[in-house]
């Protein structure tokens, strides 16, 4: 279906693998990311059912090979290999909305070379870009504090895919809605938005525009008040249709939403408006470039504020539009024997970890909060009966000794043999075990600004197996 | 067929407009951007193609009007209007690969006004986003100099028209080619890319990867040399293979490629050890995290490489993700009657030009370089072979008078009456034109710190009708 939307270096591996008889090797990867965006203190996983999607899809077309043959690299052999080839591996992945951090692995592959290999581009660029728009909307719903937001970025998405799949991920993040409606069609989102500034100039006055659309729309009419002048103008002409047309309906309820100029400052004004002609019901809607940084000042300095929408910033992640997520191969099987390998690196945070793997999460007993990743070989069994220390990778002498806690298991069985074990929660469900994943952290770890940095330690036998490699190779 | 991709607030107003009579007025767009990306002199204009592929198959599917049907919002008669919509008005826009500057229009549009508004959101998103990389790509493009740039960012693409659109985009901002496979097949743009660590870590040793993958694709091998160590393994190794294996073959061509450490003194110590072996020809491509800014400071301190390959920074723009390309409305026309509207708003850039307008490019005569844009009514003609005086719209005291110039006129008819009249080229033209395009601009316009603001004024006509407006407006 979308085989060929894959960088070219996947398939010019692929063909050598195919003709040096490595075809069937099994393959283990994991992916990772590195950083967190905005400097955070963690991200969100997002992207699992695109993937899972993708990956039941998955194949060449006649098209495709066809355009490969003309291309001219490929032998016949090769290209029928392609055009029968499905995914028949295992894949485990973390839950889509799960909290994670930098190094752990989030998703495994362990699947014959050349399938474990073509999958790389696009199951990353699902992980990648739906994981840092669901985090980035976490990141904005936590500033706006018990405040809605909504997700109104589709005209500055990165294309089609960006505005849907970015939607979709900024409601796992928590936003309550979007204001695409194909994506309350597909994915069930609720969709919002009244008018645009062009509207209330399509009337002979801005009271007249108001009026016309409150009678289109009595129940939560949102009236967007700076076209001409927000205190002047836009604030008078609202609240006059709320007194002479809504409310002699019996309706009382709608809003006015304010897109430029001080946001702030004029949020407080109208306010103090609304409510000395007896429209406290009236809610303040505000847009215009917001983002976390932008929405916590403004609620800092006591802005009057009870709907955010917010666009650009989100949907593109603009101060941090890029997720590092990789995908790297840890281990080799061939004939029965696994090998574990690792890529050594000048810089050390690009050395990874050797071997399949598995990731347990400590959560203390009594608080539920959790405490620590765990990045054990695939064979480690914990007991959680006696206590456990981890130790850092890095600064080994910082230790730390758990008693009473409780152990998770984070990476679960989405694909095995090719086939399909999981099924996805449906999307409220999601967004729902995402912020209970965001509640299970340490205010310290949201923390906007030089958060604790979340352990994510290597167990004793995975610690030990790393150096020995490392070692190794230095000596190769 | 997209059109529920769209904000809602397009269907809410759209309804209104149709309930009360004004679905047959005819509306008059402006798309403009603000603000330049990276502070940067100029925009390439990109996305008409995809913009002409939307408009041509603009269509609300039975399962959208069953959708909107049972949302429950909308009439049936507003139903089977929109079930038989489609678009019957003008579009006139810049071509392609156009430099464009802010606040000039780029596209306009002349329609019914439920046609025009419910373009208003897809529209946007094609333009900004692809104008967006476009312009990033040109830059980083310019900053490579005589080198050669690919695009290989499709893992860290906000989706798959990010990866799609934007290596399009990329191209046409100058970039050689793309990592994306699809891409060649559906646009014709060459797909470069070799191996992966993963690959050089399948194998028993990094000599044995690198002479395999050479007996699969002899001519032009790129081999990757830093899985191990770029100076101590992976370049001798590479060597080897190039003497031992290549050259006895009679091939002498190929390149290494660097994706890690600092890649500046690695190219400089890979090109002394290639040269001193007689390997002249082979070229060095460097990969990782670069930029226009990584670049620029590379060449600088003299590093020695002939390939940039360029990922995440190019593809999500990330120093600069967003472009602020609005669409605004300039004039309804009601039984023949046009009348100019504008937005006059507390924030000065925020003011909008009234009316159907048509931007002039003046060219030097002798240089034949850009010197300023000049917004008119759409109704008037500027004789060539007079002096011609234009005034800056804020600070009108800056005046400058061109005495030997040529016009050109920017917006060209694209859909007239709802038919296409205007057929893109190539992709590989739409390149050219851009790179042209650029080449028209003065180095003061393009220089990345500080550019020179590049006039663009409004003609006398245009600047009375909107100061009376304006004037009219705080009357009102």
């Amino acid at each position: 279906m979308k085989a060929l939307v894959t960088d070219l270096y996947e398939l010019a591996m692929s063909y050598v693998y195919f003709k040096n008889g490595m075809k069937d090797n099994i393959a283990y990867f994991d992916v990772f990311y590195r950083s967190n965006p905005d400097n955070g203190g963690y991200v969100i996983a997002c992207g699992l059912e695109s993937i899972i999607d993708y990956i039941n899809n998955f194949k060449f077309e006649e098209d495709d090979i066809k355009f490969l043959r003309d291309k001219g690299n490929y032998s016949e052999d090769f290209l029928d290999y392609l055009r029968n080839l499905r995914f028949t591996g295992d894949l485990y992945s973390v839950k889509e909305g799960t909290v994670i951090f930098p190094q752990e692995p989030v998703i495994t592959v362990k699947a014959p070379l050349i399938e474990a290999q073509l999958l790389e581009t696009y199951l990353l660029m699902l992980f990648n870009h739906q994981s840092l728009i669901a985090t980035k909307a976490n990141r904005i719903v936590r500033a706006a504090k018990d405040r809605s937001v909504t997700e109104f970025g589709a005209r500055r998405a990165h294309g089609e895919d960006a505005a849907m799949l970015g939607t979709r991920a900024a409601y796992i993040g928590g936003c309550i809605g979007t204001s695409v409606v194909e994506a309350e069609k597909k994915y069930g989102i609720k969709s919002y938005g009244t008018m645009a500034h062009s509207y209330v100039q399509s009337f002979k006055n801005e009271y007249e525009a108001f009026k016309t659309f409150a009678l289109s729309y009595p129940n939560g009419s949102s009236f967007l008040i700076d076209t001409y002048d927000v205190l002047n103008s836009g604030l008078p002409n609202a609240i006059r249709v709320f007194k002479e047309v809504l409310e002699p309906m019996g309706i009382k309820n709608g809003s006015v939403r304010i897109d430029s100029g001080d946001l702030s400052y004029l949020s407080n004004e109208v306010r103090k408006v609304l409510d000395k002609e007896g429209l406290e019901y009236v809610k303040i809607m505000v847009t215009n470039s917001l983002d976390e940084y932008a929405i916590s000042e403004m609620l800092q300095n006591g802005a009057d504020v009870d709907l955010f929408g917010v666009g650009e910033r989100l949907i593109t992640s603009k101060s941090s539009a890029v997720l590092d997520g990789v995908y790297k191969l840890s281990a080799l099987e061939s004939n029965g024997v696994i090998t574990p390998l690792m890529k050594v690196s000048a810089s050390p945070v690009k050395t990874t970890n050797p071997g399949p793997k598995k990731v347990y999460r400590i959560y203390d007993k009594e608080t539920g909060k959790a405490e620590a990743d765990l990045i054990c070989t695939i064979d480690e069994e914990i007991d959680e009966t006696k206590p456990l220390t981890i130790f850092d990778p890095v600064y080994t002498y910082k230790r730390k000794t758990f008693a009473s806690f409780i152990l998770r298991e984070l990476l679960e069985p989405i694909f095995i043999d090719g086939k399909q074990v999981y099924k996805s929660p449906n999307i409220h469900e999601i967004r729902s075990y995402a912020l209970k994943e965001v509640d299970t952290l340490w205010m310290e770890v949201l923390r906007y600004n030089y958060p604790h940095e979340y352990y994510v330690d290597l167990s004793d036998k995975l610690y030990t197996l790393k150096n020995e490699l490392i070692n190794k190779n230095s000596h190769d």
